[in-house]
């Protein structure tokens, strides 16, 4: 009985078919026959095709192995499956590109066998996932694993004869797309959500769809599943994830991350449904995000904020944004030096050969570093990420202010924080993630429990803690409510970069405002000034770190260190995390930390008053199984006060030069920090930097249009 | 009346000289001839010309400053000196390419300087060193200072009137070489001294020597103040600092420092005596110098053994060398990879030279790294350092055994310590020095009191140390009696190569033995066996330190780690600078340790006992000032036994890629290890990796030429 039903369904579907051109994913008919007759000429393209034949050769003479799904990330069944998407990836493309039908034949054969398994499974036996998948531990996962197949089946469609099809279509991939589109309450409701695993759902199902011509699916993937658009779906992902300005919710590393279901399944798109103008939509949020996304990095690694492990262009995924948008838009001709500078191969894609064709053909133009206010919120409304770099690219230095919503769940509480890199190296930086990514006995490879109890806490940050308690006291519900104001952000004038942010609803009753001047030559040296405004009506105790990056080389006041034994810096949010590795009491009007990193010294000159006290920390306490790394901060503490502005230099100075064994300037310029005039309208400082002297105003109070800042050498 | 003594000593002089052709030191009349013809052929070279006719300029336009001595390394007044030197010795050297006189007259107004500054200092007022120099803290300075002078002054003698260099050379040369040589009983010690120092004493006594035609000072920089040639002098250096092999008795670290001042003299010898050939004296020393120093590399990094820091080829000494060895003989064409890999520079002379124009003629061959045992001992009968090297250059392993004598002042209480390197990267190796080179703040630039106290102590090093005492109890002048025995060395095998050597005398009544062997593929990986045999009649505490670089991500056995307090590891020798990070007591006859460093995994599997405990370790305890790193290491301890065997297993295994993030095989695959019999003839040990079987033994009677280990899977 049930198989008269499935034959009788079988057949109303064949009768409904359009019949799509195939491939029409990653690759087109047009495209691999243009792709074909200049193989041999761009040696770069012939080497990914050489390498992608490379993997699909192992894969058609390694044993197929498709296993009952037992471990987390990065376990034997988990791998295996990734291995298997590729595979399957790999074959289908060489088969396009070939002709040679064993690549055809080996996709089919291990379709054949998740035929097989997938309709025996349920939730998948890890259970660490709220949302569990059938092959993975998570959805997340399966969602990936269909992308990448879809585009492999999309590549032997046609070599498969229909009834096989339908098969595959019926009994595999329509349960595998309706199980992860609302094959549960939950499931539904990720794949509606405003999240990047949702955009990955949505590309899977709507991949999929395209490849079996199904309509349900592709609407529902571009227009959630009430089909309203309102309530889920790519498009709108695409209007609510990024600000107008590109920026991802989620800050750079999951921006990264979400980038690459976003255009690969802009390319299905644009080759199904190219009236679509997908590329185009929304004033082309694609290229904006790529763009953004790209400009979020330094040497090439994407700055360490919210969640983030090291990771840059040298990702597959930033392969996948790189190419896609290149072809889209043959004059982001910036993609095709970061190709070439960062990235080992390219897509065996029409996309890629576009890339590896006009780098042969010496079209690619420099990738440059610039300043840049990438505003947050769909509206650009909710504060931002403020960039500042040195105006001479060979300074190679960048300076970050991030006053952003809170990012969704791979957010931290980290209002005001500031990063700055230089010379090569990350100077100042925040911990980002703690998680081994893909090492099982680490917690299963996913985020440690010490992501949300260190790294994600407000004392992990370069910005200000008050009275020991996270921002928002590290509820995620109600930081995701605000955001801070973006007050001021001038690059008007490259000497002196100027930006301003303040945050009122972090802490209750205490209003931040923190301005960072970062000032190109005084007295022959870079200078960040670092004004960090706190305004409340009760007594707190402030805390403000920096986690620097090298040798701690002198503190200016004395200070006493751990020596037999060492304890932890607090008891709670976050603080527990850390060792009290040492401590001052300053004795002067001003104090100057210096270390050394590479071939640079770098100091923080602070200005300290009788309220104050020096710690030194380093992550580690508490942490029995050694999920954090051994990271020094330097922590400045003003206690039991109302309002209070902790002012700060931070200088990059001289030379360290061990190939000739030569010192230059190793000891800090700054001869005089003090503040002259501070109240609820403006901040005025004083400084002198190897005898050359300066002030700096920041007004509080000034509209929208008004210059807020001044700075005057006298 | 004195003036009249004066008068008539400078006729007598004046009246004997032999009229010597200058420049003779670093460059010489034909070679500068044939440069000049040459220039604007070579573009590498022409850049270094170029860079050396800027900073010459520079000099020449800068105001002269010769300060009254005050500062130590790194401070005010040392580096003007140190720049002063460097400013002549360009200068000079351009006067000599160009011809423009304002290049010679400079030199000329900063020996006028000197002049007049040198005949009123006496001992430099920072009271640091036992040999106080008189420009600088310490007379190595000062030397140094000479022979860059004697170059410039070379350059500059023919453009000089007659009386004006009979003043230098009397007033102002003559005492100072005669103030380091013999102007005081420390002062000739040291100049006779077998010692990097007195090689840099002799080649400036000899180089001004040979500018002013003064055969007294050159008999005597060649032979000794004795002229015995038995008692000091650069020629008994030649014959005993070095090991037939060319290794150093201080280690790669200092023989980068000692070579320059051996090879710019030897090329001054050669341009005016060549008849010594100097370059092929003792079997052609220098050359075997040279190579050796090449292959105690790593990435082109100086091994960290004893006092060193990191540096490598690009320093500028190894430009001396490089391009000086090349000159005198131009079959060493991997010398001109070395430079093109390495070095951004060539010496602007007649060697650097013929390097620029050698590679631009193709000529460079590659440099490869090789298995090599290095003898140390001038007989080569003092031990020496073995290294083990995969025959696949491009896995870029280096696996090493340190069995060398103490090595002078910059030694190490290590014997038997190991160091291992792979993919790039550092794996185990020993602290170095504790020492921040030309950092004021940091103890005057000079080693730390943590670098006798920590960094030469036995504990710091991948070594055992027993009763938590350093080896000969930490007196150097007792373990430079003593060296061990290399008892094997055989890479006969490339895919097994073994070495194993003895110490008797580091520990009263312990003998202890030390197998390792490298074994390239077993069960699909290199598995590195580390037999280590201790032998007594008493009861001892052994600890056996892994020092890792990475993160830690597995032990096998439960353990420890300290959360809200950390104490010591002990109470001294070196203990009291280690944290007690983490401990365990193994349930298991086998433990295994994992870390991860860039894209590989580790593994150190270790058999265990009832008597065995484990510790992690981490530097930084008692330093107040911040002298130590913070570095963390695994220590096996084997406490109340007599004879003892720690065997490990030492694995590289799997893969960590980010670009695709995948893992794989990051599990040990060390299934198996076990010491099957362990006596005073032999050790037979078994192991399991991956499913294959193996057995491995060791001999520990046998004669010269005998087999002394053998391998076999099974």
């Amino acid at each position: 009985m049930k198989k008269l039903v499935l034959i009788i369904s079988l057949l109303s579907v064949v009768a409904i078919a359009r019949s799509t051109e195939h491939p029409s994913l990653m690759l087109t008919k047009q495209g691999v026959v243009k792709m074909k007759k200049e193989l041999g000429k761009f040696p770069a393209f012939d080497a990914t095709i050489a390498q992608t034949k490379a993997m699909a050769d192992l894969a058609v003479s390694s044993p197929i192995d498709v296993p009952v799904p037992k471990d987390g990330g990065g376990g034997f069944t988990h791998e295996k499956h990734k291995d298997n998407y590729y595979s399957m990836y790999y074959c289908g493309i060489m088969y396009q590109i070939t002709g040679d039908k064993k690549y055809a034949q080996y996709v089919d054969m291990v379709l054949e066998k998740y035929l097989k398994l997938y309709p025996t499974l349920g939730y998948h036996p890890v259970k660490m996932s709220a949302n569990p998948g059938r092959l993975f531990w998570q959805t997340l996962n399966d969602f990936v694993w269909l992308v990448h197949t879809s585009v492999a089946y999309d590549c032997i469609y046609d070599y498969l004869p229909a009834a096989k099809r339908e098969v595959y279509n019926e009994r595999l991939f329509k349960p595998m797309a309706h199980f992860l589109m609302d094959g549960s309450d939950v499931n539904k409701k990720i794949f509606n959500k405003m999240h990047n695993h949702a955009t990955w759902a949505c590309a899977a199902v709507g991949m999929i769809g395209y490849v079996m011509d199904d309509k349900e699916l592709i609407q529902k993937a571009l227009l959630g599943t009430d089909l309203t658009g309102k309530n889920g779906g790519y498009i709108q992902q695409l209007n609510e994830l990024f600000s107008p300005d590109g920026y991802f919710t989620e800050g750079a590393y999951y921006e990264r991350y979400a980038i690459w279901p976003f255009v690969i399944f802009a390319q299905a798109i644009n080759n199904n449904e190219p009236e679509r103008k997908i590329f185009l939509y929304r004033d082309a949020i694609l290229k904006k995000a790529v763009a953004a996304l790209s400009q979020m990095t330094y040497n090439g690694d994407f700055f360490t904020l919210n969640d983030a492990l090291k990771k840059g262009f040298s990702a597959q995924e930033l392969v996948f944004a790189d190419n896609i948008l290149y072809s889209a838009d043959n004059s982001q001709k910036y993609l095709l030096d970061i190709s070439k500078k960062y990235q080992s191969f390219f897509l065996p894609t029409d996309a890629g050969f576009a890339v590896a064709r006009d780098i042969a053909l010496g079209q690619s133009k420099s990738f440059v570093l610039k300043s840049n206010l990438f505003r947050d919120g769909s509206d650009g409304k909710e504060g931002g990420l403020a960039i500042l770099r040195s105006p001479n690219p060979a300074e190679n230095t960048t300076f970050l202010m991030k006053a952003t919503s809170h990012g969704l769940s791979h957010g931290h509480f980290d209002k005001l924080t500031i990063s700055y890199y230089d010379d090569g190296n990350p100077i100042l930086v925040d911990y980002g993630a703690s998680r081994f990514l893909n090492i099982v006995v680490k917690y299963n490879g996913g985020y440690t429990p010490l992501n949300d109890k260190y790294a994600m806490t407000t004392i992990a940050h370069n910005t200000v803690t008050v009275d020991q308690k996270s921002h928002y006291n590290g509820d995620i519900k109600i930081s995701s409510l605000y955001a801070p104001t973006i007050y001021c952000y001038d690059i008007s004038n490259p000497q002196v970069q100027v930006c301003s942010a303040f945050e009122t609803h972090a802490t209750d009753g205490v209003k931040m405002q923190r301005t960072n001047a970062v000032i190109e030559d005084i007295g022959g040296e870079r200078v960040i000034l670092d004004i960090f405004k706190l305004t409340s009506e009760k007594s707190h105790t402030y805390d403000l770190p920096f986690y620097y990056n090298g040798d701690m080389i002198s503190l200016s006041t004395p200070y006493t260190k751990a020596l037999n034994s060492m304890g932890v810096f607090g008891e709670a949010n976050g603080y527990e995390f850390l060792w009290k590795e040492g401590w001052a009491k300053p004795a002067d009007s001003m104090v100057c930390f210096t270390w050394l990193k590479g071939k640079r010294f770098y100091s923080i000159t602070t200005v300290t008053d009788s309220n104050a006290f020096l710690y030194f920390v380093r992550t580690g306490a508490n942490d029995p199984e050694y999920y954090l790394r051994s990271d020094p901060g330097f922590v400045i503490r003003e206690s039991n006060v109302k309002n209070h502005t902790f002012l700060s230099a931070i200088e990059t100075h001289g030379k360290y030069d061990l190939i000739v064994e030569k010192t230059e300037n190793a000891v800090s310029a700054v001869k005089a920090l003090k503040i002259v005039e501070d109240n609820d309208n403006y901040t005025i400082v004083n400084f002198e930097v190897n005898g050359e002297k300066a002030n700096f105003r920041i007004d509080y109070n000034k509209n929208a249009s008004a210059q807020k800042w001044s700075y005057n050498k006298y």
